[in-house]
């Protein structure tokens, strides 16, 4: 397995930060995940495209034009050999002198095997629970996920897989994921505001609007327990029928058939950029 | 140079941490920070206290328990040679298998030498403006300072030296140290919530409440700005007088009697533990 770091492929075990990076002094990196097909990345000018969105926000300069940077993820994803794999691109503020300034940043990059979800994980769907709590800069996707890995025991006391964040009644989105619903009106409904713009988000959103009426705007925690549908979308989970809330069955608490169709349809864009092959 | 990673003292350039370490997945890990003056770490007690605090609040087991520890980091100073450093203590949420679920964590020690402000920094103070923002859990010391960091060149734009967060007009500290004011009635104040807990805020309660009246309240902006002396609190600056806000100056400009006479004290405080000799 091979990463990159700043200027040059190293070995797995070499992807190695002194603690005077300001990652770990201070949670002060950004970071984009995708994943591959076929040894195709699914999405990079997206991901690359928020990535260095991330880092200007961050006041932080990736040395690396896109063209050059994508050139060194897809030698990485040779050099990997693997044909399904997560790259995680992340940029750190640097070795800092005073353990708070930025300095150079750190650009490291790593590819490693990736569970994908199955059609048995969506037939199955998820059950989550709401907690309110708005993210900082939500915008900017950086490496704070305190209060997601925080909330590990909760959710698991709570028999719950996840956790949807709300703030003053209304929700935003997972700490991974973004959240869709379809109204009984059979409009497709998603936040628009506070919250990290997903990959797979923009790609569902284009998806429907080619047949029916979507809707970018602010949805209640009531509006959410009274959906006909919800899931939630991201770059691991594609998209995934949500069937409880707090305890909640949503709908018949079986995937519908607005998440059905917008699922196949997602799953037929992926495949025809990664040129899937039967085997 | 010597560090301390898990079970074993190595050299300052081995003070190295996968990427797969929580802190750099998720920004997920606590620390505390100390001082010595004559090599004998100053409040260590308190300082591990916070940090065994910190860590069960994030769900996080310290191996050592806090003798073990008080040994490894008195022989780590020992193996430095410095008089005076910083310590700094830290826990992570470990090399996780899914980059999301702590694992068992790494405990890093290290020791570097360190800067500490003279009679004369006192002196000039410093000036600072205020920005509204409420840190995610205030009452643990996490990595988390990326607000902190990012207000860096709105600070330089600014020409200030430090920033203090308010939320709903009620101040309540600095990123790195704790806020008082004295009153025009001559009580000390400083705010009793929504903050982290500061030792050097702790001392200096302690202090004031031998010769004056003394109130860990809410304060309000308007509270701040009219105060006959503002200063701050931290490991590093110890007692730090705060004479301008927002470009409007506190009291004569100067640092004030209250502030002046807590700061030798504490001063003295601090030489009667490291038993300072005048060489």
């Amino acid at each position: 397995m091979a990463i990159y770091l700043n200027d040059r492929f190293l070995k797995n075990d070499e992807a190695l930060l002194h603690v005077s990076d300001l990652s770990m002094q201070r949670g002060f990196a950004v970071f984009d995940f995708f994943r591959t097909e076929n040894g195709i990345p699914l999405f990079i000018a997206d991901h690359l495209d928020r990535f260095y969105t991330s880092a200007a926000a961050m006041h932080l300069h990736i040395k690396q034009n896109k063209p050059e940077l994508t050139n060194i993820i897809l030698e990485l994803i040779e050099k990997s050999g693997m044909a399904r794999a997560g790259i995680r691109v992340m940029l750190t503020g640097g070795y800092s002198a005073d353990s708070y300034l930025p300095a150079a940043p750190n650009l490291l990059i790593t590819c490693n095997p990736l569970n994908v979800l199955t059609d048995n994980d969506f037939e199955k769907g998820i059950s989550v629970i709401s907690y309110e709590h708005q993210r900082e800069m939500p915008h900017i996707k950086s490496i704070n996920y305190q209060m997601a890995v925080w909330l590990q025991p909760f959710l698991k006391e709570k028999k719950a897989d996840d956790v949807l964040y709300f703030k003053n009644n209304i929700i935003t989105e997972f700490p991974r994921s973004n959240v869709f619903i379809v109204t009984n009106e059979n409009k497709l409904a998603t936040p628009g505001r506070h919250i990290l713009q997903g990959i797979t988000r923009k790609n569902v959103l284009s998806l429907a609007k080619e047949t029916m009426q979507v809707e970018e705007c602010d949805i209640t925690t009531e509006d959410l327990v009274n959906a006909k549908e919800i899931f939630l979308t991201s770059t691991t989970k594609k998209i995934l029928p949500v069937l409880k809330v707090n305890e909640k069955i949503i709908g018949d608490g079986k995937p519908g058939k607005t998440t059905i169709s917008l699922y196949q349809k997602f799953l037929e864009l992926e495949e025809s950029l990664a040129h899937l092959v039967n085997l």
